[in-house]
């Protein structure tokens, strides 16, 4: 069996490495506050004192942290992966970050010898504890092959998408359309509440046509409830489009709905919005038309 | 029975009056082009020579003409139906029209002693030749519910949703959703493309979770298909949001993304697209972007 190490054990890394230890695999961990690896220590992971400490001991190593950034160092800061993982060695990157970013990360990692996979997922905390996430896998079909089994521990769709970074250009655009979809429904309730029309009828009469979504049925139905608990955090779904936007502008492409939704998310964390569920996109527009759906 | 009275017999309005004439009811008929009164004459309808004609024979008629001026000029216009028809009869307006205009026609009617509902359709050519039109429709419940029969006539699904112009208000959500959800479809898939992934595999990943809609399922298969035959054309979809953008410039709503779908959708028109279907509108982000999906 390879031996597994994983880097990042928050509310959606915790879990996940508990699962690979519950298959029965070694798995060396680091987190930057020691709770969670003391938690996973106690299962039987082996908690190291850094990120190269756990590349000295895995042949695969995943990774899940919160953005670019912490990714870049985890792999190429200060006693990083790069500096104890072996050539043939593997690195899966479950993080939701920068496409481009990416590209670049797999090339410093290939002129190593050491292979990468971008595998982002989405079904957030309740996914990862019961390993039911969705995974979108970019990199070498030969090496996707070879994890696949890993990541049928952790997730229930797997999609290989194709090379580097394009599990993060699915995982991008799975996270454009949430926001663009909650931004649009958000005007249209609006508008059916403010020119006098009952908008939980119009969702009903809309739900069976082509304005028919996932999001027009959940988020919808909050934005009417007034239930504005998460679910999905306003500032997550800023850092994710901040990704989206930020790629957009490298790889010259003009995404204006998309710009347009993170403006709103900004208006709702300019009013103490960043905690909420990112259906609470609505209000930034109720107040610019003051009038709230419900 | 009820007298009926039908005006305008386009591609919407001829096979609904045909329904009602098959229906056993006698329909007088009025259309600016002769032709189609012609081939309902021969199936037993009476063609007339003006709306106020049809209005002396018809205790109920309905409308189904292209836009708000239409609606007001068969209405109110010279031998318009306002000076036919009596006292006690019903005006059912079938056309997409402004839910604001619809609530002044309902006023102006109803000093007269005359009847509105406001009924539009979705559902488009196939629906109304096979009476499986979506029916949305505002006004008073008690004369809803005595027109119910002549609706289950023309289509499936009939809500009631409110009082006058609410109707109108559901369809112009309805359109919102519906351009605004093919805006952002378009910029997801656009960027996954010149982000280096296959839009079809992408469509397929995305279609398991929260970014499920129908138009993601229908409208990005055409996209990556590139077959923009119609379906709903162009200038059908900007008529419609008009409609919502000056109704919402009327009642005091921002609707920044509806906006901006119009301005695409007429940038499609620029480039001839205005019969093309409305899942075009990625035309006018791939020319931003200088790059095609597929």
């Amino acid at each position: 069996m390879a031996r597994l190490g994983f880097v990042g054990l928050g509310i959606m890394g915790k879990p996940m490495a508990g699962h690979l230890l519950a298959a029965g695999h070694t798995v060396a961990v680091y987190n930057r506050s020691p709770k969670a690896m003391e938690e996973l220590a106690a299962k039987g992971a082996v908690a190291c004192s850094s990120c190269r400490e756990v590349a000295g001991q895995s042949d695969i190593v995943f990774i899940m942290v919160p953005d670019t950034a912490d990714v870049e160092l985890v792999l190429f800061g200060e006693n990083g992966l790069a500096e104890g993982l072996k050539s043939g060695s593997t690195v899966v990157d479950m993080s939701t970050i920068s496409p481009v970013a990416t590209w670049d990360f797999a090339k410093r990692l290939g002129d190593k010898g050491i292979r990468m996979l971008d595998a982002p997922v989405s079904g957030g905390q309740v996914g990862a504890e019961q390993a039911t996430l969705s995974i979108m896998v970019g990199g070498d079909p030969a090496v996707f092959e070879e994890i696949l089994p890993l990541f049928e521990l952790l997730g229930k769709k797997i999609t290989y998408i194709g090379g580097h970074g394009t599990g993060q250009t699915c995982k991008a655009a799975n996270q454009t359309v949430v926001a663009g979809t909650i931004q649009v429904i958000s005007e249209a309730l609006l508008f059916a509440s403010k020119a006098g029309a009952d908008p939980a009828k119009v969702r009903e009469a809309l739900l069976g046509g082509f304005a028919q979504s996932r999001i027009l049925e959940v988020h919808g139905e909050r934005m009417i409830a007034r239930n504005f608990k998460p679910g999905f955090r306003v500032k997550l779904q800023q850092k994710d489009l901040n990704i989206v936007l930020q790629t957009a502008r490298n790889i010259g492409l003009s995404m204006p709905v998309t710009a347009i939704a993170q403006e709103m998310y900004n208006s709702v964390s300019a009013h103490d919005g960043a905690d909420l569920d990112h259906s609470a996109l609505v209000q930034a527009l109720e107040r610019l038309a003051h009038h709230q759906i419900a």
